[in-house]
């Protein structure tokens, strides 16, 4: 508006003055940027990586491509576990990635992606961006240098693929299972013996007999994998992981020194491309599991004398950690005030109609 | 980067070289454009209202001010309800409505918000993005001058409140409801009299007896009206209500005439301000149900007869409507062909989780 007033004033043409006065606000507001962004996926996981790819190409559109971010899948720029690092030093200047890849490092972490018997993926949402997420996740991740955007969600993921029936919790005694971090900590307080295997190792590990259980994602991603063959029981729900949150890492100076525009921009296009990751897996979950259990999978429910253990579990390992580390105390107790406030909630209105529309369809099904 | 190498060849500084080069690309990506947005909802409705406020705030912020629009509640600039053809004329450029308000003009138009026995709200979002919704809903708007963003979601509404219990179907022959569109046609088929009330006359007319029940939202805005206090029995799922998308309506003409970042500020600005509203109404609708409770409210589900005749007499209005209006019809297989695809899925993982939490955490409530 000013600008323009300044330029009838002056009597010159919008087009021939703007040349004259309006370029030093240009490069202020749109200057020329462009950065890397690495992932801890590849396309092997199309709807994970697809989503950072999607996030790279709404700055790029909406910025006139002034603002370009060039997404690289895990392991080309720096290893796929080492987006953290990688960002936090500026060696890449954003990255997208799961917090709970760095539980080592602490297990507070895991509260921006998932923990066991935690939020699903609407409950977290409503933590992050309406409850004390975002500022308590900020706060956790200022001192790697890490400015964290929420990037989508798996929604509530599978339990995994057994060899054998789980009818009670003694049948989880000494079963080698592939799985890590949170999960792998509760699971071995009930006898599990996680195990870290490589990805390309799983199957034949199975087969073999070296491995009886392997919790992966859910049926869209599992597929590919083909594990229905070799462990053919599929169970849910994945309870370490009601939901699981995607991330965007930004390094903290390279994300201050970008003007407020292009701030805005990184904060829309991640929660852009975040409600596309979730909606993909939401459409194309149903078909994948179809051609599963065609291909063999039997799917089965946790007991829920198994559910009940591992809620016990889970909470005795929370007491712990919160004893001992004030930050996931902090974090812990949060996450699950919010959780215990909203969940009674979505039983009513959302849960009694989920539960209506699943029993009428099932039983109206030819 | 075409530019910059420019700059380089011509031996100018980046400074002093775009005032020369670039404006003209600034001139035409970056105009100063000013928009008015109405709006079916104001202040009385924070959350809804709340944001459309929010859209504009960020779309602002991402232009650095050059493209802004004003958001003004409904009846200031044209009638609540008059959006669609606001929009559409061009008297204001946008507008944030419910396209089920125009149920009267094609009731077609509420597979855009909701009806029911339908979509959750993250079912909805898969069937917009990932589904044929978008691509649907906008070959139905176009001959209407709009092209319509999905902005938000109020999750599942509650039934609404009632002076009688409501324990068989027969409880609803000649209650007199104040109820519209989809909802009202269904009901009326069970009986009920739909009523048409002006907001302020709803309390006094539940108070004197000319009214016997009312459906609104949710907890969060039905505690502003008071309604606890008239008419105790407080029913859920609105079963005509599994999810309500909120709208942006642009006109066609506006939209296209705007620099493609623009129209990106649109897209990314409209989910933004929709994934806020739904996290703000699951992060405040639990206390506001306590509140409620606590102030006299009878929190009751709908008994399970009542919901199959809803289902049934539901859709038979399907078959009806789909038999006379082909794009009733077009719209219906769409969404209903979605919805029997996703729902038995979100029984498995989603559900099976959803509904433990909410049993372990009630059993271990004090």
């Amino acid at each position: 508006m000013q600008r323009r007033s300044f330029l009838k004033k002056a009597g010159l043409s919008a087009m021939a003055g703007s040349a004259a006065v309006a370029a030093p606000a240009f490069a202020q507001s749109n200057p020329q940027i462009h950065w890397k962004m690495t992932s801890s996926f590849t396309a092997s996981l199309p709807v994970l990586f697809g989503s950072a790819q999607l996030f790279c190409k709404m700055v790029e559109e909406a910025s006139g491509g002034n603002f370009s971010i060039r997404p690289y899948p895990g392991g080309e720029l720096v290893p796929a576990l080492g987006v953290m690092d990688a960002v936090g030093n500026k060696t890449v200047e954003c990255g997208q990635t799961a917090s709970y890849y760095y539980y080592d490092q602490d297990p507070a972490f895991c509260f921006d992606t998932a923990v066991p018997f935690g939020l699903n993926a609407r409950q977290m949402n409503s933590w992050m961006f309406e409850g004390n997420g975002m500022k308590l996740t900020r706060e956790m991740f200022a001192p790697r240098h890490i400015v964290n955007f929420p990037m989508g969600n798996t929604g509530t993921q599978m339990g995994g693929w057994y060899r054998k029936e789980i009818g009670t919790v003694a049948d989880l005694k000494g079963l080698k299972m592939r799985t890590a971090g949170f999960a792998g900590e509760v699971l071995s307080r009930m006898g599990v013996v996680p195990q870290q295997i490589v990805a390309g190792d799983i199957y034949p590990s199975l087969e073999k007999g070296t491995l009886d259980a392997v919790e992966f994602v859910g049926p869209v991603d599992d597929e590919k994998l083909g594990f229905n063959k070799v462990a053919k029981y599929y169970y849910y729900p994945g309870w370490w992981e009601g939901c699981a949150q995607v991330s965007l890492y930004v390094n903290d100076e390279a994300y201050h020194g970008l003007p407020k525009p292009y701030q805005a921009l990184i904060d829309m296009a991640s929660r852009h491309a975040g409600v596309q990751m979730l909606a993909n897996y939401d459409a194309n979950n149903p078909a994948a599991l179809r051609r599963l259990v065609a291909g063999g999978a039997v799917l089965k429910a946790f007991p829920r004398e198994v559910m009940d253990a591992a809620y016990s579990a889970a909470h005795a390992v929370y007491a712990e950690f919160s004893a001992k580390n004030p930050l996931f105390k902090k974090m812990h107790d949060s996450y699950m005030g919010f959780r215990d406030n909203v969940v009674p909630w979505f039983r009513v209105a959302e849960g009694s109609f989920d539960n209506y529309m699943g029993i009428v369809l099932a039983s109206r099904k030819k």
